[in-house]
């Protein structure tokens, strides 16, 4: 393989840029800001299809292939980095607190059930039992098992290492990045740094990706941000055992005892402030479902922006412009679908056939 | 003047010795911490007696008293330390949601009225162009007038430095403070940095009052800490323009844009930490109250300790340990009496007075 430009250190750049450099390529990956630290970095790491409830069963399916891949690939990448990731795929929790809530999770589990996907109906002792920081006002939940989280700093960070183990060139912080195409292909990118040519670019620039300089119209990616908040509280160890939805939010324990509560889906731009509103709609659906959180200190909040597509599918494949393929529009499942992403996009830089991606295509 | 050792760095601490300094006193100030950073640091600055509705008119007298001396009291503070010192005694609103709400109110603007307080209620459209910030379902505000706030984390700056510029040795932070007394007085203050001869001791340690070494029982002070927890929200300048209570919550704006929302009531000993349940009721309240700081972010969020007593008045004054002064109890008024602590104590360091003191004696 030859030479190949990443615009785009998010998780979804940084693992292309893993796998093509495992399969030999040169690979560079160009990130304006600080490697690893996009809207991935702001999620809670929930590996948990499932619970998304996604209707599109092309969708579905990519997901759960990923989520397959999944200990593989991060076993793949804690040996390239020598850095320990936490995959954690103990079930995920949907609690309910109203009967009919509880029905509909009933009616849910059947068709879960219907597909071969375990999982298991809690009434309100077990749900109890399971999850004793849960409000008394809980009537049952629901167990999908094989979901989890996984710490995806850490996944990003591990992968930033991983990549230069591999030999990956990181340019970043660097600024003036622009894709650089005559007529008819891509030449490369040019930057702060100069000028480096490349026959295959490749846009993982997130919910940016409609933004990067230089591409043309025929090749945009139709992306938009939305945005996502989220906090963190200092609980202790175990005091969640799992990821647990709520109504209103989830929640999600981490090795260290800290609790993710997420996440607010908006349409507010690229604005990436957090606002007083979210926290209070976050802690609000948080204490409600489990008013001992009450006592916990809110040691973090932030927000990211998901790189969301009309019709909520990722994009990922060539683009009019030979040599520019994209890879973005993950919306909330960036982190699921980072394996199958970086697979899908290294196997079409080797073969160039798209017959994999034909759900996927950019246009 | 002889030697006076104070301990307590808080606001209170740091009023006493430059008001004794400034009367030609050697002073000497301990604090286990920073100093200025005490309870008076974690409030909001309110200088607002009749907002606090309070029934003991020996207090209020005492209240009233030390905001008719702060604009003298921060000027001679902001000569001392060359620092600039905010205070604004443009009127504090009260504002009602409820219809009842507003017949209180309005039977408080007719006491207020007879005792001489320029008070003003307004109707839901003269509250509504007063403060444009607080929400649809207001109904009419009090807006009391000669009332306000003090900048009070940059008055207790200022004190430090004024304190400095008086020659008051500050002795923080510093480790083993304990007052050194015989059978019948003190003899001065022990620390790590050893020992410190005095006749007069200043017991200012608020919510601490009552743990500092060394002092028998008789002498002890019977305070308690009553935890309050505040937050900042970045908001514009003139986003809100008076210190307005609303249910639940004060809001106190600052020259620098910040937005103070204050604050819990809290038995809980000597706990510091945040808690996700102060945040979001103190969210809960504010935004209910005005809807529009939902936008905003929330920069800072802080916990102190007020010094509470048994009926509810400060302690200032001889204790039954000769020379050992006591100088704490001011529960949420710390800031608002720190001038007229000042003077009372210096006065009766300077003439052994207890004729001003009387409603404030220890024991």
């Amino acid at each position: 393989m030859g030479d190949a430009l990443v615009v785009g250190g998010g998780l979804i750049g940084l693992a292309i840029a893993f796998e093509l450099a495992g399969r030999g390529a040169s690979v560079r990956v160009y990130d304006r800001g600080e490697p690893g630290h996009g809207a991935s970095w702001a999620g809670a790491g929930m590996l948990a299809p499932f619970a998304e409830r996604i209707d599109d069963e092309a969708m579905l399916a990519l997901c759960r292939a990923s989520l397959e891949r999944y200990p593989a690939f991060v076993s793949r990448v804690t040996q390239a980095s020598g850095l320990h990731v936490d995959v954690v795929l103990d079930g995920i929790v949907e609690a309910a607190f109203t009967h009919d809530r509880l029905e509909e999770l009933r009616s849910f589990a059947r068709e879960l059930a219907a597909r071969g996907i375990p999982c298991e109906l809690l009434d309100r002792r077990d749900t109890l039992i399971a999850e004793p920081a849960l409000g008394k006002h809980v009537v049952g939940a629901l167990v999908v098992h094989g979901q989890g989280y996984v710490d995806n700093r850490r996944l990003g960070r591990a992968l930033l290492e991983a990549c230069r183990a591999r030999g990956v060139a990181i340019e970043a912080p660097v600024r003036g990045v622009a894709v650089e195409c005559d007529g008819r292909r891509v030449l490369g990118i040019r930057s702060e740094r100069g000028f480096a040519p490349a026959d295959v670019v490749i846009n993982a620039a997130g919910a940016w990706a409609a933004h990067v300089d230089g591409i043309p119209e025929r090749a945009r990616a139709p992306v938009r941000p939305i945005k996502g908040q989220m906090l963190a509280l200092a609980a202790p160890e175990g005091f969640l055992h799992r990821a647990t939805w709520v109504p209103g939010a989830y929640l999600v324990p981490r090795p260290d005892g800290r609790l993710l509560i997420g996440a607010t889906v908006e349409d507010a731009g690229f604005d990436e402030r957090v606002t007083a509103q979210a926290t209070h709609a976050l802690l609000h659906a948080a204490l409600a479902a489990a008013p001992a959180l009450g006592a916990f200190t809110v040691t973090e909040t932030w927000a990211g922006l998901r790189p969301a597509t009309p019709d909520g599918r990722p994009l990922i494949g060539p683009t009019a412009v030979d040599g520019l393929i994209l890879a973005t529009g993950h919306y909330r499942n960036g982190i699921l679908l980072a394996p199958v992403t970086a697979e899908l996009v290294a196997s079409f830089v080797e073969t160039g056939d798209v017959t994999p991606l034909r759900e996927l295509l950019p246009a």
